[in-house]
C-alpha cells in the first residue's frame, strides 16, 4: 500500500471532496489546452499532403485555413447555445441521447470515446514530435518517448482531482505566448522587408517542381487533415458546471477566447508558412523538423526564445492529453449509468476518481501508439472522424432541442445549431471519404463494433435485472434444510470437521464415497461404526447414510458429480448443499503437493450445478510453520 | 474427450490390467535397446575429444574402449547378483534405501530422475543426429526434429501398457543385427587386405597433425565420455518381475546377452575407427557426420544397406528414450509412497499409467533439449554423472545387504558388489572431475537441489499427517448452529435465496450492508420492514439483524472482512458461516460486467479466515440465451 500512497496519493474519503469553482481565465487554461495544442498539429497535418505540390502547394495553404476557421466560427455560435441549454454540462453523449435518442446516443458515445482516446495518442505523439525537432538524436526513441509521457501523465492523474487542473494553466498560457510572439515579430519583420524576409535559420528547401498536379481531391485531403486544429472546441461545452457564477457566461466567455485565439494562431501561422516558404517535412525520415520548429527558427534564429517555444509547445500538447483523463472516465460512467458499459466505471477508487475510466484510456491509447509507432502522421486520419461525428450529433441534437421546448427565438437557436449541423456534417463526410484508405476505415469499424458491445452490455444487464427483480416479499414457507452431501475419503480431523458442521445445520446427510481398484490405506468405511456410527446412536441422533461410489475408471469427482445431479433431479424442490473439505496450504507451493479436487469440484458444481445446489467450503488450515 | 480417446485410447478400466510375462528373447529387445543404442553415441563421445590429436588420435580409442569394457564386466558380475537378491524389481531406489537408508536412497532417486531425463533427451537427440548425418539438409531443424519426436513417443505411450513394450523388439535386433553386418564386413575386408582396406566412401580426412599432446587429462576425459556407453545396462534389474518363469534365471540370460552384445559392438566399433581412419565430425558444424554413418559408408558403400543401417540406428537410439516413459514414472511412485515427491504421481491416468509421471517426464526432457538445442554433445557432460551415482549406489547397497544376511558364499557375493561398486564409485570421481566445467557442474547441482526439494515435500505431508489425524471418534456434543453472515446490498430474487437458504439451517442471522457516499439507488434497507422483516414476523420467526457498516473510502470489501474478523474474535468457540451470493453468467464475457467481489471476499476469507469461519456459496444461475 505504501508504494500506492506514494505514487498516487492517501486515499481520500468521500466527504473530502470539493468542487472547483473556476473563472474564465483560469478556463481558458484548463479548458482550452485541448483546442488551442491542435495548431501545433492542425496546419502541419494539411501541410503534409501538399509536399508533392513543392513550393507552390503553399498557396493553397491560405485558403484551405479559412475555410477551417469560418467551419470553427459556425461550431463556435453552436456551442454557445449548448452551454446555455445545458448548464450542468452538455456533452455530445448528453445532448445526442436526450435529443436524438439512445441510438444516436450511442453512436455519440462510441464517436467520443475514440476521440478521447486519440486526442491522448495523438498530443502525445505530437508533443514528442516537437521534443524530436528540437533535439533530433532522440528520434530513434519516439515510441519510448511517447509511452514514458503516457505513464507520467497517468500517474499524475491518479492522484485526483486535488492536484490535477490549475498545474496546466502555466504551460497553455506559455504556449499561446510564444506562438503569438512568433506571429507577431515574423509579421513584422515580413512588413519591414515588403514581404520578402529573410530566414534567420533556413528551412530545408520545398522542390521547385510539382510531383503532383492540383486536384479538387487533393484539396479536400488537405481540408480534411487541417480539421484536426479544431478538435478540443467542445471540452468548454462538457464542464459548464465547472465555472463559478455566473456559470453560463464565464463559460461563453471563456470558449470565445480560446476559439479566438485558436483561430489567431492557425491564420498566423499559415501566413508565416506561406511568407517564409515553410512546408512540412516527412515524420518518419531523418531530419524531420516540425513546421512549428521551422518557423520559430525562421523568425527567431536559433537561440533561448527557440527553445523555450519549443519546451513550450512540447509541454502544452503533451499536457493537451490530460482533459481526456477526466472527460473518458466521466463519458464511460455516464453510459456505464445507462447500462451500456461495465458497472465498474462507476465505482470511484481510492483518490476519489473513476480509477478504472481512466486504466482503459491509458491502455487504449498506449495500444493505438505502439500500433502506429508513436507517429502523428498515421494518427490524424483515425482522428477527425469521431471529433466531427461527435460535433454533428451534439448539434443535430440541439436543432431537436430548441424545436422541442419551442422557447423565444427557438427558431433563430435551431438555425444556428443547423447550420452548425450541416456544416460539421458535410465536413464528416469529407474526412471519411477523403482519409478512408489512409485510416479513417480503421475508425468507421471500430464505431459499429463498439456500439454492438455496448448493445450486448446492455441486453446483458437488462437481463439480469429482469430475472432477479423482486417485486414479492420474502417466502417464509418451506423453509427445510437442505439435504447435505459430503465426499470423504478417511476419518480425519478434515473430515470431523466438516461432519460437524454438516450436522449442525440439518439432519439429512449422506456421506458419498468413491470407492476404486486404486484406492489403498483405511478407508471411512473401515471408521465408520467406530468414529461415526456409535459416538452418534449413544447420543441418540441420526446417523448419515454412507454410500459408496464404484469408479472402475479411477476417475474421483466423476462419479460424485453424476450422484449430486441425480440426487437434484430426483428430490424435487429440495436444497442440495455440497459440503466440500479444503485444505489451507500457507505457502504456495504446497498446493502443488494436494490434488486440487476441491476447486476442480467447486468449479464443476457452479458450471454443471443450477439453482438448487448449493456448495459450501470447509476450510482446514495448516498451522504456520 | 473424443480427441483424448482418437490420440490416448479410451480410458481402461482397473479390471483391465494384465500382467506381460516375456522371456529372454524379448527381454533383449524391451530392456537392451537402451543399453544396446548407447554403442552409437558412447564411442563417438570419446572420439570427438580425440579430434585434437588428429589421426594420431585413433590409436587411443581401443585402449579406451578395452577400459570401458572391463569396467562394464565388473557391473555386469555385480548385477547379476542384484537380480537373484531382487526379484520383484531391485531399482538402485529400492536398493540403496533399503540397504542404506533413506539418505542415499534420495540421493540414488535424483540421480536416476536425472539420468532418465538425459536418457530421454541423448537418445533423441543422437536418433536425430543420425538422420542429419543421412540427409545433411535437414540439420537447420536438428531442435524442431528433437521436440517431435519427443511428442510421438509421447503419444505413444500414453496409450499405455497394452500397446507399448512389443513394438520395440524389432528396431533393437534391427540395429544389433546391422551393426553386427558392417563389423563383420569390414573386419572380413581388412582381413582380405592385409589390414589396409580401401574405403568405399572415404571418411572426411583426419589432420595428420596434432594441436594438442596426448597427456593423462585427456586421457581421462575420453574414459569420462565413452563410459557413457554404459548406460542403460541396468534396466534389466528394475523389470525382473516382468520376466516368466523361471523369472531370475530368465532375467540374467537376459542381461547377459545384452552385456556380451554391447561388448561386441563397442570393440567393434573401436576396432573399425583404428582400421578405417574414421574420427569424429564437430556435430554443431555444417557437414556432420556421425561415427556409425563413416563407418557403415567405408564399409559398405553408399547403398540400400547404408540407408537402412542409419534408419535402424535412428529408429532403436530414438526408441532408447522408451523405457524411461515406463521407468520415471514407477520411480516417482515409489518415491511419492515415501511421502519425498507429490502424491499426485501416485494416480493412474485414464489408461491405467501414472500419467503425471509422464508429464514430468517430458516437460523436463523438452527443457533440456531447447536449453541445450537438441545437441547430443553438449548433453554427453552431463549425463554419465547420475549413472553412475546409481550404480554406485545401488551396488554399495548390495554389499550391506549380503552382509545383513550373511547367507552362504555372501563374503564372495559381497565382493564383487563391492569391487563394481569401487570401479563406478572411482569413475563416477573421474567423470566428475574431468567433465565438471564442460556441463557436469549442472547435474552436480541439480542433485541436492532436487534432494532439498523431496526433503520439502516430506516434511510437508508430515505435518498434514500428524495436524489432521484423529485417533478420536466423532465428538457429537455442542452441535449449534453457525452464526451467519451476509453482506447484502439491494432486494432481489438474488438476496431471497440467500436469505431463505440461511433461515433454514439457522436462527442466527446478521445480514450486513455496506453504506458509502457513492451508494446509489436502493438499499436493501429500503425494502428491509416491508418485504423482509413483515412476513417473518407475521410467520413467528426471529428477524435478522441488519447492520450498516459505513465506508469513508468507499472500499467494500473491507469493511465486510473486518465485521467478519471481529465476530470471530468475540464469539469464543463459534462457528461463523458467511453466506456469499453470486451470479453465474453464461458468456465468460459477462463477467467483466459483474464486479468480482464474492470471488475476492471469497479468497479473502480464505486467506484471512480460520478454522471457525466458513464459506456458503448461493450461485444464481441466469438463464441461457
Amino acid at each position: 500500500m505504501q508504494i500506492l500512497d506514494l505514487l498516487f496519493g492517501k486515499p481520500l474519503a468521500s466527504s473530502e471532496e470539493r468542487a472547483e469553482q473556476i473563472g474564465s481565465t483560469a478556463g481558458v487554461g484548463i479548458f482550452g489546452i485541448d483546442a488551442l495544442s491542435s495548431a501545433a498539429y492542425g496546419p502541419e497535418a494539411a501541410l503534409v499532403l501538399l509536399i508533392p505540390l513543392g513550393v507552390g502547394g503553399l498557396h493553397l495553404i491560405l485558403p484551405v485555413m479559412a475555410a477551417i476557421i469560418i467551419l470553427l466560427m459556425l461550431v463556435y455560435f453552436s456551442y454557445r447555445q449548448t452551454i446555455e441549454a445545458y448548464p450542468h454540462g452538455g456533452g455530445s453523449y448528453t445532448v445526442a441521447t436526450e435529443n436524438l435518442g439512445h441510438g444516436p446516443g450511442l453512436l455519440a458515445a462510441a464517436a467520443l470515446m475514440i476521440d478521447y482516446v486519440l486526442t491522448v495518442a495523438v498530443s502525445i505523439s505530437a508533443g514528442v514530435e516537437a521534443l524530436v525537432s528540437a533535439v533530433p538524436a532522440m528520434q530513434p526513441y519516439t515510441l519510448g518517448l511517447c509511452l514514458g509521457i503516457l505513464l507520467v501523465l497517468t500517474i499524475i492523474n491518479m492522484r485526483g482531482v486535488r492536484d490535477a487542473g490549475a498545474a496546466f494553466m502555466v504551460p497553455t498560457y506559455l504556449f499561446v505566448f510564444t506562438l503569438l510572439v512568433v506571429i507577431a515579430a515574423g509579421l513584422a519583420r515580413a512588413a519591414m522587408s515588403g514581404g520578402h524576409p529573410h530566414a534567420l535559420v533556413a528551412p530545408p528547401p520545398l522542390p521547385t517542381t510539382a510531383t503532383e498536379a492540383i486536384s479538387l481531391w487533393l484539396v479536400l485531403k488537405v481540408f480534411a487533415s487541417g480539421c484536426t486544429a479544431m478538435t478540443g472546441v467542445e471540452a468548454v461545452s462538457n464542464g459548464v458546471m465547472a465555472f463559478r457564477d455566473p456559470t453560463v457566461k464565464n463559460a461563453r466567455r471563456t470558449l470565445t477566447i480560446i476559439v479566438v485565439l485558436l483561430a489567431i494562431l492557425l491564420i498566423g501561422i499559415a501566413l508565416l508558412c506561406r511568407i517564409y516558404h515553410i512546408g512540412a517535412t516527412p515524420s518518419d525520415s531523418p531530419g524531420y523538423q516540425s513546421v512549428l520548429s521551422q518557423l520559430t527558427f525562421a523568425v527567431m534564429g536559433r537561440g533561448w526564445f527557440y527553445y523555450i517555444t519549443m519546451g513550450a509547445v512540447l509541454t502544452a500538447v503533451s499536457l493537451a492529453a490530460n482533459p481526456a483523463y477526466q472527460d473518458f472516465p466521466r463519458l464511460a460512467k455516464a453510459i456505464a449509468a445507462h447500462n451500456y458499459l461495465p458497472h465498474v466505471f462507476l465505482l470511484r477508487g481510492r483518490r476519489l476518481l473513476h480509477s478504472h475510466g481512466i486504466y482503459a484510456l491509458v491502455v487504449m491509447s498506449a495500444i493505438i501508439l505502439i500500433v502506429f509507432r508513436g507517429i502523428t502522421d498515421r494518427l490524424i486520419p483515425l482522428y477527425a472522424i469521431g471529433v466531427f461525428l461527435a460535433f454533428t450529433l451534439s448539434q443535430a441534437g440541439m436543432v431537436v432541442h430548441w424545436r422541442r421546448h419551442r422557447g423565444s427565438g427557438w427558431v433563430r437557436h435551431a438555425m444556428v445549431n443547423g447550420v452548425g449541423a450541416v456544416a460539421t456534417g458535410i465536413t464528416l463526410l469529407i474526412v471519411l471519404v477523403a482519409k478512408f484508405v489512409e485510416g479513417a476505415w480503421v475508425t468507421a469499424l471500430l464505431i459499429p463494433l463498439l456500439i454492438l458491445a455496448m448493445a450486448m452490455v446492455h441486453r446483458h444487464y437488462l437481463r439480469v435485472t429482469r430475472e432477479t427483480a423482486n417485486p414479492a416479499p420474502l417466502r417464509v414457507e418451506n423453509l427445510r434444510p437442505p439435504l447435505i452431501i459430503i465426499p470423504l475419503d478417511r476419518w480425519s480431523r478434515i473430515t470431523e470437521k466438516a461432519l460437524r458442521f454438516a450436522l449442525s445445520i440439518s439432519p439429512e446427510i449422506i456421506v458419498v464415497h468413491v470407492v476404486s481398484a486404486d484406492s489403498a490405506g483405511r478407508s471411512i468405511r473401515d471408521d465408520w461404526e467406530k468414529r461415526v456410527a456409535a459416538p452418534l446412536r449413544e447420543a441418540g441422533m441420526k446417523i448419515p447414510e454412507l454410500v459408496d461410489l464404484n469408479s472402475p475408471y479411477r476417475f474421483v469427482l466423476a462419479p460424485v458429480m453424476d450422484f449430486v445431479l441425480e440426487k437434484e433431479r430426483t428430490l424435487e424442490n429440495r436444497q442440495i448443499a455440497v459440503l466440500v473439505p479444503e485444505l489451507v496450504v500457507r505457502h504456495w507451493w504446497e498446493n502443488l503437493l494436494h490434488n486440487q479436487r476441491a476447486n476442480v469440484l467447486k468449479l464443476l458444481l457452479l458450471l454443471k450445478g443450477n439453482q438448487r445446489i448449493l456448495v459450501i467450503n470447509i476450510p482446514w488450515y495448516l498451522q504456520r510453520g
